[in-house]
C-alpha cells in the first residue's frame, strides 16, 4: 500500500494582514504547519488556525521560524544553536497551548524557511532543533528535508521523523533542492509531471536529479505551498492525481 | 499554623538588557512569576530563569503581559477579551514548554502590570484570563489581587486561586490599592510596619485601609518587587521578620 | 472657484504583506499619507511609496501612527502627550529622509487611526502632535478632522492646517463622525449621494448631520480609503463626479 | 598641531531598560553616535539624548543598526544592499528630526555593530550605506573603520569621512581589528599603553599590529565604549592623557 501525507504552512498572516487561503487548502491536506508568531502569525491567527485544522481533522504541527517578521523568516540570521533551541522551545509551547486548549493533540514540528534550510545542512543547528522538540515532548514527529541533517539528528536522539519531499522543485545529486535562483531549472510547473515524480518517490524511493541520475529519497510527506493564488489548484490536482494512482493520502500515524 | 507564599516577578530583562537581581531574590521567595516575552523576557532569559527557579525549588508561574515591550506592559491598551484570551494562552504555552523541557511542573499564572490591574476590575477581561488559564490546564493556580474580579472569575469557573496582598502599599475602602499617584499615602517604606501589616492580614484577615477602617483581606501570597536596588534588602527582612513572628514561608500546594 | 484635495493612506503593507492598490489609487488622488513603520509600513515600502507618489506628482505627507503593528494602530494605547510628541517627531523624520533623498519636498502630516481620533477630541494630545510637526518644520501642513482640536491647536501655534471631510461617513451634531459601531447610520454607500454631500460641503460649508440639522464644516481635503477592493471604484467615481460638478481636484498649495 | 575627536555610542537603552552612563560620558567626548530604534533606542530616549548632547556641545550623529533589538544589532542578518540603504535612510531621518526640532545640526553617521563590521569589508554594503547618507544630506560626515571599504566608498561618492581608531583593541596586518574571540590578544587593558598607541597613530599615522609590524592608520576619531562600568574611568583617563601629550580633543569640523 502506497501512502503519503500532504503538509502545508498555514496561519501565516499577521494582524490585519492576510496570507493564503487556509480554509480551502485545509480540505485537501492532512497536516498543517502553523506559524508561531516569529516569522508570521499572531495569537489570534494561531487560535483560529488550530480551530480550523481540528474541524478538518488535519494533524497540527508547530512551524517555528526565525524572529524576523519583516523578512518572513527568510533572511539568514547568525544565531547560535543555544539561541535556536530556546526559540524552538518557545514557539512549540505557544502553539501547543492553543492545541491543548481546543482539546486537540499536537502532532509534529516543522521548522520554517531559513531555519529549515539551515537545519538541513548544519548538524549543530539540526541537533539544537531536535533536542528542543524532544525535550518538550518526545512524542512529537519532526518534519525535515529527506536526507537532511535534521532527519539524521532527529533519529539519532530518538525522535520519530517524517522525510519531506517537494513535487514542484528539482533536486541536486546530493539530495538538496536546486536553489530558486537557478530559475526554471529549479521549478516544476507541470502538475502531471510533478505528480508522476512524487509517485515514483513513494513507490521506488527514487527521484531523477538535475544531473540526470536517480538518487534515493524518502517520501513520508509532501510539501504543499499555500501562499500564492495557484496553491489551491495545485493541491486539488495533486491530491486527486495521487489518489488516481492508488496512493492513500493520510496523516502520519503515531505508532 | 500561619503561612504565606512570597512571589516575585522574575526574568524581566530583554536581550542584552538586565533587570533585577534574580539569583539573589530567588533565595528568599517561594514563587516566581516569569515574564513571557510580551512586556519583557525573551526565550533565552525564560530558559535561564526557569532553570534558576528549579534549582532554588521555587514554584514557577507564567507572568503574561500586554504586548508592549517599550512600555513594559504598563500602558493600558484597549484589547478585547478575545484578544486577551489569545495572548494569555500563547504566553502560558511558551513558558510551559521551558518548564516541561527542564523536567519541572508549571504551578501558577499571574497577569502582569496593566493586565493585572484591568483584570482586578473588569469582569469580562478577568473571565477571559481565567478561561485561558483553565483551558490550557485546569490544575494551574491563578494569582490575583485579593478581592478582585480575577479571583472571583477564577473561582467561578473552577480554578484554584491565590489571593495576593501587598506589604508596601496601602489599601482603599473597596480593597483596591491606593494609586501610586497618591504619593506617600500609597507606599509603606518602613519594613517593620509592613511586616506587621502582613502578619495581621494572615492572622486576622484584616488590613487597616486609608480611610482608617479595617477591611477584610485574604493573604495567600505576598507580592515582592524585584526591580529596584532595595528589593533584596526588603525581601530578606520581610522573610526573616515573618518567620520570627511564627509564619511559615511556603509555596502554595496543589491539594 | 471650488476646489478640494483628495488624500489617501498609502504604503500600508509590511514585509511580504500587501495592503491596498497604491499604484492605481495614485492616479486619482492629489495627496498621499504614507505609513511610517509604527502601525504599518517598513523602510522598503516607504521608499517605494515615496517614489511612486513623486512619479504621480502627488503631495507627500507623513502618516504617523501608534506603535502597534499587530493592531494596525487602531487600538487605543494610553500614551502621554510627551510620548506622542516623540513618536510623531520620529516618524515624520523617517519619512522625510526618503522624500529628501528622492529629491522631493514633504508637504503635510496626517495622524493615523486611533491617533487621529484621539487628537480630534483631546486638546493635550492635539497640541503635542501639532508641536511635533511644527518643531520639525513649521512649513508642513497639518491634516485633521474638520472642527477638531487638532485643527484648532495646529492653527493656534501657527501651523497651516487642512480640514478633512469624509464622503462616505455621516456626521453628528457636534461635527464628529458617527461611530462605525452605529452600522448603516454611520456609512454612506451611494457614491452619487456621497459626491453631492461633498459638493455641498465645498460650496456652502454645510453638511446635514444625523440629527437632521445643517452643521458648518470646512472641506479642504477629502479622505479616500484605499484598503478595500471597492476603493478604486470609489475614488474614480468621486473624482469624476466632483469634476463634473465643476470642482477642481488639486493638492493644497503652500502659499 | 595634533588633534582627535572622541566619539561614543549613546542612547542605547530601550523603554524601561537602561544602558551606559550617558550624562557623565558626555563631559569627556566630542561626538555622540545616537541609536535610532533598530538595535537600541526609542523615540523618548533619542529625544533626551539629543537634548543632552546639545547641552554638552557634543557633535550629534545617527547610529543606525540592524533591526534586531533582541540581539542588540550584533547578529549578522543577511540583508541586501537595497535593504541596508532603506534602513539607513529611515534611521538617519528619525534622528535628524529630533536634532532639527531641538535647534541643532546633525553632524555625522556611524553604522552600529554588525552593520559597521559588514561595511568595513563588503564594498556593496559600504556603498549602500554611503549612498543612503549622501542622499539624505551630502554634508553629513561618515564615520568608519580606518582603512575600511566604508571609508573608501564614502570618499568615492563625495562624502566627507572620519577614520576611526580603537585605543583598547589590537590590529591585524590588514588593518582589521583582532576579533574579540582571540581573547587577551584582542584587547588592551592598560590605559597608559592605550593612550600611547593612540598618540602614535595621531602623530605618525602608525600602529604596531599583532604581527609586530607597523601599519598605516588614519586617526580622525577615537571610539570610546560607553556600555560598561569601566567606561567612565577609561574616557576620563584617555581624555586627560591625550591632552597631557599635547593633543587637542575636538569635534571634526565641517570645513
Amino acid at each position: 500500500m502506497y501512502k503519503i501525507d500532504l503538509n502545508c504552512d498555514l496561519g501565516e498572516g499577521f494582524g490585519v494582514y492576510k496570507m493564503g487561503n487556509d480554509e480551502e487548502i485545509l480540505k485537501y491536506i492532512t497536516s498543517a504547519n502553523i506559524a508561531c508568531g516569529f516569522h508570521a502569525g499572531d495569537p489570534k491567527i494561531m487560535h483560529e488556525t488550530v480551530r480550523l485544522s481540528l474541524l478538518n481533522d488535519v494533524a497540527i504541527g508547530a512551524h517555528p521560524g526565525l524572529p524576523d517578521l519583516a523578512g518572513f523568516g527568510r533572511r539568514n540570521i547568525n544565531v547560535s544553536p543555544d539561541e535556536i533551541y530556546d526559540m524552538v522551545v518557545y514557539q512549540i509551547g505557544a502553539l501547543y497551548a492553543f492545541v491543548k486548549s481546543e482539546g486537540g493533540v499536537m502532532h509534529h514540528v516543522k521548522p520554517h524557511g531559513t531555519l529549515y534550510n539551515m537545519a538541513a545542512k548544519n548538524k549543530k543547528l539540526a541537533r539544537a532543533i531536535a533536542e528542543g522538540v524532544y525535550n518538550v515532548n518526545p512524542e512529537f514527529i519532526l518534519f525535515g528535508l529527506s536526507g537532511s541533517e535534521l532527519i539524521s539528528e532527529g533519529n539519532r536522539i530518538g525522535l520519530r521523523t517524517a522525510s519531506e519531499v517537494f513535487a514542484d522543485r528539482t533536486y541536486q545529486l546530493d539530495g538538496s533542492l536546486t536553489p530558486r535562483s537557478a530559475g526554471n531549472a529549479a521549478i516544476i510547473t507541470d502538475i502531471d509531471k510533478a505528480a508522476e515524480r512524487v509517485y515514483r518517490m513513494i513507490k521506488y524511493g527514487l527521484v531523477m536529479c538535475e544531473q540526470k541520475k536517480d538518487i534515493g529519497i524518502k517520501a513520508d510527506t509532501l510539501c504543499i505551498h499555500g501562499d500564492n493564488p495557484h496553491s489551491l489548484i495545485f493541491v486539488r490536482k495533486i491530491n486527486k492525481h495521487l489518489k488516481d494512482l492508488g496512493v492513500y493520502i493520510e496523516k502520519i500515524i503515531h505508532e
